[in-house]
C-alpha cells in the first residue's frame, strides 16, 4: 500500500477509532484535539484496536503508519489526503472547523464528517469549498464494525464520493452510499426508533434496561448480525416469500404497537431511572472491561460469519484476500520466491478467539494454522478451489505436532513449509511455526490425494504431480527437520 | 429427563419450530393442523432443526421423543402437559381454539399462545379456565433463538408462570418475563418501530430493502448480537458511563430523526416496491437456501458467543452443562463407571461450523474434540477450573493424530480415553474417536503438568497424581492401542 496520510480532527471514542483504523492499515495519522488527555485516550483506543482488528484477518496487516499529535489544526492537516472531523455534534462548531482548515488543507483532500445527524448541505453551508466536504458516518467500535454511511450533497462531484468509497474500502470499511440527504442518514434512524420505544418501556415501568437488552441479545439481535430486516422477513414468509409476508404483516401497521413519534418527557427522573437501572445491569464491570468483552465478542461473531462467507463475512473475506496479496504470500507455483527454501505459507496475528483457559493459543488452533499452511501449499501446487470443485483434493491421514513455545492473542506468527515427499498419491509436509525468531511448534503431516467422488486415494493429475514433485526435489537438499519421523515420547 | 408430552396446535414455521425444539429435547410431540401439507412442512422444519440445534451443544442431546399427527385437537392434547397454540393471528380464532380444547386438556396443563400481538387478557376473555392460558412468544427460528417472552395476566397464578419458565428453560429457551401486559409485548415493539421507519425509507426512495439490510448487518446488528441497546450506549458514554451518554444524547429526542408513529399508506404500489426490491436482493436463492444459510450463521455466531461466555452464550453454556450431566459423562473421579476400561470423555454431534471445503469435519476440529476429551480427563483427575485458577495446569507438548474415516456435520461422535502414563509430570493419553462403531481417528498426546506462574513443568500435587496414577494403573492391563508410539509414515 502506498503510504498515505489522514488527519484526525477531534479524538475521543470516534476520532480515536478512526485513527486506529487508518494507522493499522498502514496510513500515517496526524491528530488534532485540544483535550490535554487526547493522547492518553487515543492510546487506549489504539491498544484495544491493536488486539482486535488484526484478529479479524487471516493474514498480517501492513506495518503501522506513524502517529503524531499536533497543536494546531493547520499543522495536523498538512499533507493529508483525508481529513476526518469528529468534533461534538453542533453544526456551528463543525462549520467553524471547516473554515479554520480552509487555508491549510489541500483542495483535493476529502474532508469527511463523522456526524450522526447533520446532512452534507447543513455542513457545507458556510464553506468556501463545499465540494470537498462529505459525511462519512461510522459506528462504534470504528476499528471493528465495517459500516460507514457515505453521504454527499449536489455540491459534491460523484468522483469525490467514488474516491471516498475507495479509500474507505481500502481501510477495511463497508461504505454504504446513502442516496438522499436526510437527517440522521439511515442506520441512526433505526437506532433512534428503537431508542424512543425503549425509553417509553422504561418510563412506563414495562421493562428495565437489562430486560430490554436481553430481549435484543437473545432474539432479533442474533438475526440482525447475519441477515437484515427484509431478508429475515422474506424467510419468515416461507415459500410465499416477501409478498406473502407483506400481506400477512401489513395490517399490523394500523395497530397500536409503537408509541414512537411521541417521546417521553426528558426529565431528571427519567435520566435517574435509566442510569440507575444501567448501573444495576452493568455497573459491576468497568467501561474498559465492557469494551474488551464487546471487542472479543465482535471478533468471534465476525470470524464466524467469515467462515460461513456471509453478511459482514463476505466483506472481510474480500479484504483479507487483498491484504494477503500485498503480503507476498505465494498463491501459485510461479510466485514461490525461492524454491530451494521452505515456503512462507502463513503470516498472521493470533486472533483473540484462539486462546483458552491457559491464557495461550489453544492446541486446536495450532492445527488450524498448520491446516491453513497446508491449504496454501495445496493451492501453490494447483489444488485450488476450482480443482476441488472439479472433484479432487488432498485429505490429511496423519499429523504429528511438537510444541516448544507458548503464544498469546495478538502475537504475530509465521509458518514456513518444507515438502518431505510428493511421490505418487502422497504429500508429506513439515511446517515450522515461529513468532519472530522463536520456534513455537512443528507439524509433520501425511496427506493423500483423493477423488472426492469415491472418497478414496487416487493419483493426482500431472500438473499437480509436477509442481509438487519440483518442490519436493528442491527441498530434498534441505536438512531433515529436527523432530521428523519422531513418535510420541521419543523426545524424552 | 422425564419423558413428557407437548401438543402443538397449528404447524407452520412457528408451530413446526416448537415441535422441533420439544422433540429434540426428548419430549413426545402431538400435532394438530388441518393443513393437508402439515406433515411435510413440519418434516422440513425438523430436518433443518436436527442439523442446527445439536450444533449449539458440546454434548449429545437426549434421544428424540415420538412425533405423532392427529385429526382432532381433542386427540392431540390428550396427556399433554404443555399445549402450544400457533394458529393465525386472529383473536377470535384463538379464543375458539381454547374453547374447543377445554373438555380434553387437563386443567393443570399450560396452554401457551405464540401470539405476537395479543395480551393474555385478550386471549383469556371467553375461556372457562383462563388461569391456564398464557403467552409464550418465540422468535423464528424457534429451534435456534433462545428468546421466548412469557406474559401472564392477573388471572394466572405466579406458580403457573414459574412452571412455564422451568419447562421452557428445560428445552433450552431463555424465558423473559414481561412485567405488564401491553400489545406486542416487548421485542416486537422494537421490530415494529424499525419496520415502520424502514417502510418510510423505501416508500420515499431514500433506500432499497437491500441497502437497509446492509445498514443493519454491517453495523448495529453485529453489536446487538452480543450487547443490547443500553449496554452498548453505556460503553459509548466512555468512562462517564450511562449518565454522560444520556446527557449528550437526550436532546436528540426533539430532533426530526424518525417518522414513526405516522406510517406510510399501505398501497399495492408500496407492496410491489418492497416485493420487487426484495426479489432483486434475495431472489436468486430459494427460501430453503436462505434458511440453511441463516441457521449455519446463527450456529456460528452462537458458538462464538458460547466460547466467550457472553450474551446468549452464557445461557447455552449453562444448558450444555445441564445436558452433559444427564448424559452420564463423568465430571469427577468418583463418577468413572468402570476404571478398568477407556473412559467416555466426549459424546456429541458434529456442529455445522466444523466442516470444510472437503465436505467433512476439518482436521483442526478433530483436535478440538480431542482437546475437549483431554480437558474432561483433566477435570476427572482434579485439574478443574478451580485448580487452574490456583495456578496449575497441564500443557500439551506433543500430539499424534491418525485419521481412518470421514464424518459430516450432524453425525454423532464419541471419544473414549486410555491413560498410557501418569508418572511424575507426565500425562500420556490415547483417545479413540468413533461414530457409532466406526473408528474415525485416534490421538496420542503427551502433556506435562506446569506451574502457570513460571510456565514451566512441575510435579502435580498429590491429589491429582493419585487419581491419574490410579487410572494409569488400571489401564495398564488394557492392550496397547494400535498406532501407539507410531511415527508419521510408519503405517505405509
Amino acid at each position: 500500500m502506498t503510504q498515505t496520510t489522514a488527519a484526525i480532527i477531534g479524538g475521543g471514542v470516534i476520532g480515536g477509532g478512526w485513527a486506529a483504523r487508518f494507522l493499522l492499515m498502514g496510513w500515517d495519522v496526524r491528530v488534532f484535539d485540544p483535550d490535554p488527555h487526547a493522547q492518553t485516550k487515543i492510546g487506549e483506543v489504539l491498544d484495544a484496536a491493536r488486539l482486535a482488528l488484526p484478529s479479524l484477518y487471516d493474514t498480517a496487516l501492513p506495518d503501522e503508519g506513524r502517529l503524531s499529535f499536533h497543536d494546531t489544526m493547520s499543522d495536523a492537516v498538512a499533507g493529508a489526503v483525508w481529513v476526518q472531523e469528529s468534533v461534538p455534534e453542533r453544526v456551528e462548531l463543525k462549520r467553524k472547523v471547516y473554515r479554520a482548515l480552509h487555508d491549510d488543507v489541500g483542495p483535493s483532500a476529502i474532508i469527511a464528517s463523522s456526524t450522526s445527524g447533520f446532512t452534507p448541505t447543513d455542513l457545507q453551508s458556510s464553506a468556501a469549498r463545499p465540494e470537498q466536504i462529505i459525511v462519512a458516518h461510522p459506528f462504534v467500535p470504528v476499528y471493528l464494525l465495517p459500516l460507514v454511511e457515505v453521504v454527499g450533497s449536489p455540491k459534491n462531484a460523484p468522483e469525490t464520493l467514488d474516491r471516498a468509497h475507495e479509500i474507505l474500502s481500502d481501510i477495511g470499511m463497508y461504505p454504504l452510499r446513502v442516496r438522499h440527504e436526510i437527517p440522521a442518514h439511515m442506520a441512526d434512524r433505526f437506532l433512534e426508533a428503537v431508542w424512543r420505544e425503549a425509553l417509553w418501556l422504561v418510563n412506563d415501568g414495562i421493562a428495565t434496561t437489562g430486560e430490554i437488552d436481553q430481549a435484543i441479545c437473545m432474539g432479533f439481535g442474533l438475526r440482525w448480525a447475519q441477515k437484515g430486516l427484509f431478508e429475515t422477513y422474506r424467510i419468515g414468509g416461507g415459500p410465499g416469500g416477501m409478498r406473502h409476508f407483506l400481506n400477512q404483516f401489513g395490517p399490523t401497521l394500523s395497530l397500536d404497537w409503537t408509541k414512537l413519534m411521541d417521546t417521553p418527557e426528558w426529565t431528571e427522573t427519567l435520566v435517574d431511572k435509566i442510569a440507575s437501572q444501567s448501573d444495576a445491569q452493568s455497573g459491576a464491570k468497568s467501561i474498559r472491561d465492557l469494551e474488551a468483552e464487546r471487542d472479543k465478542n465482535l471478533v468471534g461473531i465476525l470470524r464466524a460469519l467469515k467462515a460461513e462467507g456471509q453478511a459482514a463475512g463476505v466483506h472481510l473475506v474480500a479484504h483479507d484476500r487483498a491484504l494477503t496479496a500485498r503480503n507476498g504470500l505465494p498463491t501459485n507455483f510461479d510466485q514461490i520466491p525461492d524454491i530451494a527454501q521452505p515456503i512462507l505459507t502463513v503470516d498472521r496475528a493470533v486472533p483473540t478467539d484462539w486462546t483458552d483457559y491457559n491464557g495461550h493459543m489453544n492446541e486446536a488452533k495450532y492445527l488450524q494454522a498448520f491446516g491453513d499452511a497446508t491449504d496454501r501449499l495445496m493451492v501453490i501446487v494447483g489444488c485450488d478451489a476450482d480443482y476441488v470443485a472439479s472433484g479432487g483434493s488432498y485429505f490429511t491421514v496423519e499429523t504429528h505436532i511438537r510444541h516448544s513455545g507458548e503464544v498469546r492473542a495478538g502475537a504475530k506468527i509465521t509458518i514456513t513449509t518444507q515438502v518431505l515427499d510428493g511421490a505418487g498419491k502422497r504429500m508429506q509436509l513439515f511446517h515450522f511455526m515461529h513468532s519472530g525468531d522463536r520456534l513455537l511448534a512443528t507439524a509433520e503431516h501425511m496427506l493423500l490425494h483423493v477423488s472426492l467422488e469415491t472418497r478414496r486415494a487416487s493419483v493426482p493429475p500431472g500438473h499437480i504431480a509436477m509442481k509438487l514433485g519440483a518442490i519436493a526435489a528442491a527441498h530434498a537438499a534441505l536438512a531433515h527437520p529436527d523432530g521428523m519421523g519422531r513418535a510420541i515420547g521419543d523426545a524424552r
